[in-house]
């Protein structure tokens, strides 16, 4: 079968690390920088379970101003600009470019399936030079649910007009994992420096250290 | 109006720092004990969100699987084992007996509801001196919904036979009070060191430093 190869845009194909000199000037402790991630994935997690919708921006400040509560520390306005700023111009991890286009020599279609706000998503794919490789630039905004609850993966197989089965999530988070396969599609997991599956759930068929390790496995199972 | 305060345990009730030292054992590093409670908590939101329930148990354990692939360590079976015990015989916080004590003399009736399961929830209690002060241990686990999804809160309304505005949760997280509000109970939020509320949804109309603090300030509202 050829699948619809699916990517999760922030921290496995763009580089969130980037924005480490800017929690270093505003708290003096690049290490921040996860702490204000993770708060932003549990505040979007607690967001879908009370069902009170919040866009990944507003929930991207607001994890900040709690972060910032929390260490007593007051952040300049031109410090959130500079975050939202950062966050539309990631880089890619390194090997990012040559593994899409490995996967698009051959033959698959490309898309991005994200948490961020659509505008957004086409200003990451945009700055990150990957545009012109993915054929949709999808945002779970669009159906006002975030992943991992299961009405993203669908969008992105209703737009791609294939069954959920046909798609495969590429992710770095062992939570998108959780939910594609919840939702019937396929997975692979990057397993980047301080990601880690949860061994408990449903497992992907494909794990690799990088995009390229995964993208080798995906040519060898999915063509 | 007589309201049923209802305590969350762990954190709110109960000092998850006396694992501290098992952290340090395990992992060279007590730090590593929020990083494993921050896990938890993930991996119990995404089994909510992906609805595939496991008990507060299990996530426990499974986190402490993931934080040690994270760091590069394996865990003893007697460490595992010392976790569980750890978890049941958490000390209260010094204020709690006394907090309680007020609540109680003053009128109200006094519930616990969390996401621990109800054998080790009783044992938390009892351990912690604490089973006296308090009608029903309520378990999440009973309508396999942790919070902060709505059916534990509707629950504890149910056991009390109350409707859902007659009770105030009391909690240290700010996921745990955007639950229960959004469920339609009162909450008071403890201002534990380095617990921030989310300032961008519903707010609690107690919060304090501490539960003494919070007990005062629910004596003089819900009287």
């Amino acid at each position: 079968m050829d699948r619809i190869i699916v990517f999760d845009v922030n921290e496995t194909l763009l580089d969130v690390g980037a924005l480490d000199p800017l929690f270093e000037r505003m708290f003096g402790d690049a290490g921040v920088r996860r702490e204000w991630f993770g708060q932003m994935l549990q505040s979007a997690f607690v967001s879908t379970i009370v069902d009170s919708y919040r866009d990944f921006g507003t929930l991207a400040m607001g994890a900040l101003a709690m972060v910032a509560e929390r260490h007593g520390v007051t952040v300049a306005d031109e410090d959130r600009q500079a975050l939202g700023a950062g966050m539309r111009s990631l880089p890619p991890h390194p090997e990012v470019r040559e593994a899409m286009d490995r996967l698009r020599d051959a033959g698959f279609r490309l898309s991005t399936l994200t948490n961020s706000t659509p505008e957004v998503a086409e200003a990451q794919l945009a700055n990150a030079g990957l545009r012109d490789l993915v054929v949709h630039v999808l945002s779970a905004d669009t159906v006002r649910r975030l992943k991992p609850a299961p009405e993203p993966y669908r969008m992105a197989a209703e737009r791609h007009e294939v069954s959920i089965g046909a798609i495969r999530l590429v992710a770095a988070h062992a939570w998108d994992i959780a939910g594609a396969l919840r939702a019937g599609s396929a997975a692979a997991f990057v397993a980047r420096p301080g990601q880690v599956l949860d061994r408990a759930g449903a497992q992907p068929d494909i794990v690799g250290a990088n995009l390229d390790d995964v993208a080798k496995q995906i040519v060898a199972a999915d063509r």
